[in-house]
């Protein structure tokens, strides 16, 4: 049996994907070649492509003004790119600061204009510590002329996850880094203007990201953004004016696939449902572990948590490798643990996370 | 027997590297993970990105003092970070222009400085027209005030490649997008500023890009240029500031392996120089076949050629597919066939290609 592997991405992928991508390896069904070895624009490539875009775009419900953008660069390239292509409308951009991922957003869109943090759930300054909840609605300081407003749906380091979306002015789009919890529940995109997500978590392999846009938002480029990140320059040339990441594409395409197989995303929430509230249940009844998100926005894709004796650290990670609980490490930033409980992680790796926890516990407590 | 591949890219690649990773797919070397399952930050990743970095550097006998960096965006993103990364100095930069590669990496470049043609091949205004020839030093006119020279080391579509470097003045650092050439022959790192690589052509799978750049050069970007692309971040971070397309890298490991294991790239260049000149002579011994570019210049890689009667095209690309010789149709710019033969074609793959090549003279002739 292959361990369960728990890390924040790039992170485990289903077996069963991983399989057919090793008996495809050296002949793509009949073609002669592996999928790497195909021209982006030969008929073979384009129909693993298109299956791509269509089997995301029927599991996320994507309405037809929407466009699929399959880029490179991952999620901090994103950063530079949505307001490369966004902020023009009126040169300033809002963010609802909760974390990490939120704070580099914001940091790196100050290169192309007027940058406003309208809500943060900073406790400090200074020193980082981990954030443990988030700003409600009402508090929001959201700027009338931003060009959007952006937030990241799940930290994944702090383990903070948004389970509402906000509603904003009609001509303020919403902008979701969607990295760590795209496809682990249906997401309603016409609430959104753009959606972004590096492929690494619930996927594929690093090295594609995939940007869902609504049509309008497209074609504003600021003149200094590089053609190859201009949406309109990649939507018009269906993602292959330069040469796409063709494996990771054909990659995701299985892990769609799968989870269509699985029954599709409400399916795959409510499994991921009970994967999240195992282990909260587990850590929460403990006197041994703790989380200390609140339970209103307690990430169901990222669990941190801490062993309230940190020195036993190193027994908890090399006990965990030797029982095949692989990647439990928390981020260098926060410390501790984390197990990120990804799609691709079955209820029987939980399972055994759990009954590790409870059996260290007992062992040391 | 697998079919012989002929794209210009993505590209044939060593059947010995695909066994490998479909071997190794769902469990790299006892970890229990699969290379797409790692985090980039793993020590199980950290070794295969050592060893790749490690073995390019013997390979190219790359100097201390030039960093080597693995991105994302291939070669048309480079068009713009290049620019992003170097003009700083003077605001200008010159290009030789040989094909459509160099024209778009000028044309690209124009947004962020002063841009201009040192000299070029073409003997068409309006409507493209094949290039067939190199412009030689002498009639460069390069600015000595430029901040770098761009030269396309080999134009894929057109397949006219360099063999002899230009000496430039001290101050003016050369550029080579060697995509379509890199690890085909040896290469004096020192002569160049730069040298970047989409890697799917000689090297692995597209979505990886190869930067060589001498250290010199880096920590210059302009403030419009992301994060993700500013080399000194990239150099700072060992590739590791977004994450990069670790299962890329780790193919193009193994490539580099394969490329050890032939004898390096003067053993490679050997056989690279034989399969050329078998198929330059297939070609210029018949009259039903011709490749216009002069024998000063032709690329060893693309090997561009046409049919004297065009309407025999699609039974000549038909047949050659029934043969087992894939992908030969040329680039939709300037029609007829192309023969790419990169360092994974065996000399087999070309003599097969002869045969063909022959066989369909005899019937149709």
């Amino acid at each position: 049996m292959r361990p369960y592997n728990f890390s924040a991405g790039p992170a485990t992928l289903p077996q069963a994907v991983l399989q057919q991508a090793a008996d495809e390896m050296l002949d793509w069904q009949g073609s002669g070649m592996s999928v790497m070895e195909m021209s982006h624009r030969s008929k073979e490539f384009s129909s693993i492509y298109e299956h791509a875009e269509q089997t995301l775009r029927e599991l996320l419900a994507v309405p037809g003004h929407y466009k699929i953008l399959f880029m490179q660069g991952g999620g901090l390239a994103e950063n530079a790119i949505v307001p490369l292509n966004l902020i023009h409308r009126t040169g300033k951009a809002d963010f609802i600061i909760t974390g990490s991922w939120s704070a580099k957003s914001l940091n790196e869109a100050r290169k192309y204009g007027d940058v406003h943090e309208a809500a943060s759930n900073s406790s400090s300054h200074g020193h980082y510590k981990p954030r443990t909840w988030l700003p409600s609605q009402e508090t929001w300081k959201i700027r009338q002329d931003a060009a959007y407003l952006h937030i990241c749906g799940n930290e994944t380091i702090d383990g903070i996850e948004f389970f509402e979306w906000p509603c904003l002015p009609e001509q303020i789009p919403l902008v979701v880094d969607a990295s760590s919890h795209i496809l682990s529940r249906p997401l309603d995109v016409s609430r959104f203007g753009l959606i972004f997500a590096g492929a690494q978590k619930n996927i594929g392999p690093a090295g594609l990201t995939i940007v869902i846009v609504r049509e309008d938002l497209i074609g504003h480029a600021l003149p200094v953004c590089p053609s190859a990140f201009d949406y309109k320059i990649v939507a018009d040339n269906n993602s292959m004016f330069n040469t796409p990441p063709t494996y990771a594409i054909y990659i995701a395409g299985l892990v769609f696939d799968w989870i269509k197989s699985c029954g599709g995303l409400r399916a795959i929430e409510q499994t991921n449902l009970s994967k999240a509230n195992l282990l909260y249940a587990a850590l929460d009844k403990s006197s041994f572990y703790h989380n200390p998100v609140d339970p209103q926005c307690r990430s169901r894709m990222n669990i941190p948590f801490f062993l309230k004796d940190p020195s036993r650290n190193e027994a908890f990670l090399s006990g965990a490798r030797e029982a095949g609980l692989l990647q439990l490490k928390g981020h260098k930033s926060v410390g501790g643990m984390r197990a990120s409980l990804y799609n691709a992680m079955p209820l029987a790796g939980v399972q055994s996370l759990v009954h590790y926890l409870e059996d260290f516990e007992k062992r040391h407590a």
